[in-house]
């Protein structure tokens, strides 16, 4: 007969010591995402096993790693090997895996059987229908992916004001119209960002990027552009969520842009402080919405 | 007392003699389309009164026109006072003004205060926005807009192939993602043109232009892409309808594209025989779809 005490749940005070530390298998693509998801990670006495990419993933990552292994990108089997030779089952897949190399990717990507298998069973290379499948083949040898929202909770940006500026509603104006046209692409599965200017959509992000999407724009409507920024509608959380840095804010100082609208707990913020200082000194207005929050939510 | 030969509708037999030649007045933007379509109408007899834009406008239009003058873009009230001074009554307006001219016009955009009047009502200058304010103010000077679908049906593409060489299975297959993302577009007001290879779209139009996409589609995907180009779901007939020429066949042919397809009697094609000989020789696909065509409809 089970006594009381062991029926009820333990408080949170009795069980700390009872957590195993986590060990997370960090698959890296390009980009300073990697490096702070693993510097939260070790912080939270977590142990971090990392697998990169030769030619793509920032080599720094090994320092906070427990363990590392650099691999050709398309090398499937060679990364479950590489995973289970570590000891890990708990996977978060971070960072760019630009879709140009794709198409061009001599050098750096070079798939295996099993990574030809994959791609020539995807009716459509999607933004989404690549990662889903690769996640999908990791489960299949007993893997399991982690949710990057959930993860990296701390870095999601917050609803509301993030600059010293709030947006102007000249700017304002110009994020409704990017919202609603962003919305627009991510449910075709198509980019995550759009620029406005004047209610016009300057540019739209494909398979370029971000930075590229913002250049572009400045060069073609110059100064005081807004960029709008937010996840596929139906996005999986498990990867691929928008992530910006003090790269993004300095791409729009250079093509003179504004003001930055990103959405609230769906974007993952790379270095928020230093991207926040970068935005105040240029006087760029940065803020987290919400697909239904309007004027009345807006801050001021 | 009416004779009932008066009250029945003259024959068609009857009434040629009595059309007066119609005169109409082109306000034409930049490209091909413009000349094209005045070649047109006066191959049918109708008079062409010209109203171009310096630094935008093709000088040679003159030469097609009856009578001509060229303002600087943005001068409504010196266009209206030609329109007026020509004797017309009927606008055809055709041909590009880039919207990056609204960000960056200077030397050829010079708004009267009837313009700024004009520009500074619109809530956001969506692409059909400002087209429709400036035909709104046309019409409130008593000039009607023609449907440069209606009078320029025969430059319309038709359903099926265009080309010696239909679509292949994968170009096929890219066409349906891009006729799907570009519908999501027009919905959303943004661009008319997207650019597909292996399911994944490589560049979507905003306001850079056709061309402009096609070329970053070839500089990030690489060769063997297919553009799609589409109407707006709920586009004005009266202007901005797509429209397509030697020139996309030739950006194609340097961007490594393959296969082009255009939205069947909703797309001007200019020069079509140059268009077709072009694509011929370089063995690219071109085919005119509707927005409901399916596998089945595919020429073969």
């Amino acid at each position: 007969m089970k006594s009381q005490k062991h029926d009820r749940p333990p408080s949170a005070k009795e069980v700390p010591h009872k957590i195993p530390k986590r060990t997370i298998g960090l698959i890296a693509g390009a980009g300073g995402l990697p490096k702070e998801a693993a510097a939260l990670l070790v912080e939270r006495g977590q142990s971090v096993r990392l697998v990169g990419f030769s030619g793509l993933t920032d080599c720094d990552l090994q320092t906070a790693a427990e363990q590392a292994q650099f691999l050709r990108l398309g090398q499937l089997e060679a990364m479950a090997s590489a995973l289970n030779d570590m000891g890990v089952r708990e996977l978060l897949m971070l960072g760019k895996v630009p879709k140009s190399l794709l198409f061009d990717g001599q050098g750096i990507v070079d798939p295996d059987a099993e990574a030809l298998r994959v791609l020539s069973e995807q009716p459509e290379f999607g933004d989404e229908n690549l990662m889903t499948a690769i996640a999908r083949w990791l489960e299949g040898r007993g893997f399991s992916i982690c949710d990057q929202g959930e993860e990296l909770a701390s870095l999601l940006a917050p609803f509301g004001a993030l600059s010293a500026r709030t947006p102007s509603e000249s700017e304002y104006a110009d994020f409704l119209v990017g919202r609603s046209a962003v919305r627009a692409l991510g449910s075709a599965g198509i980019g995550q960002c759009v620029v406005v200017k004047h209610g016009s959509v300057l540019a739209v992000e494909a398979i370029e990027g971000t930075d590229a999407t913002i250049h572009r724009a400045g060069q073609l409507g110059g100064p005081g552009s807004t960029v709008v920024k937010a996840a596929r509608p139906a996005q999986d959380r498990r990867f691929d969520l928008p992530a910006i840095g003090v790269s993004t804010i300095e791409a729009m100082i250079e093509a003179g842009a504004s003001a930055l609208a990103i959405e609230a707990d769906s974007t993952l913020m790379i270095d928020q402080e230093g991207m926040v200082r970068t935005a105040n000194h240029a006087n760029l207005s940065v803020w987290g919405f919400t697909q239904d929050s309007d004027r009345e939510g807006r801050p001021s």
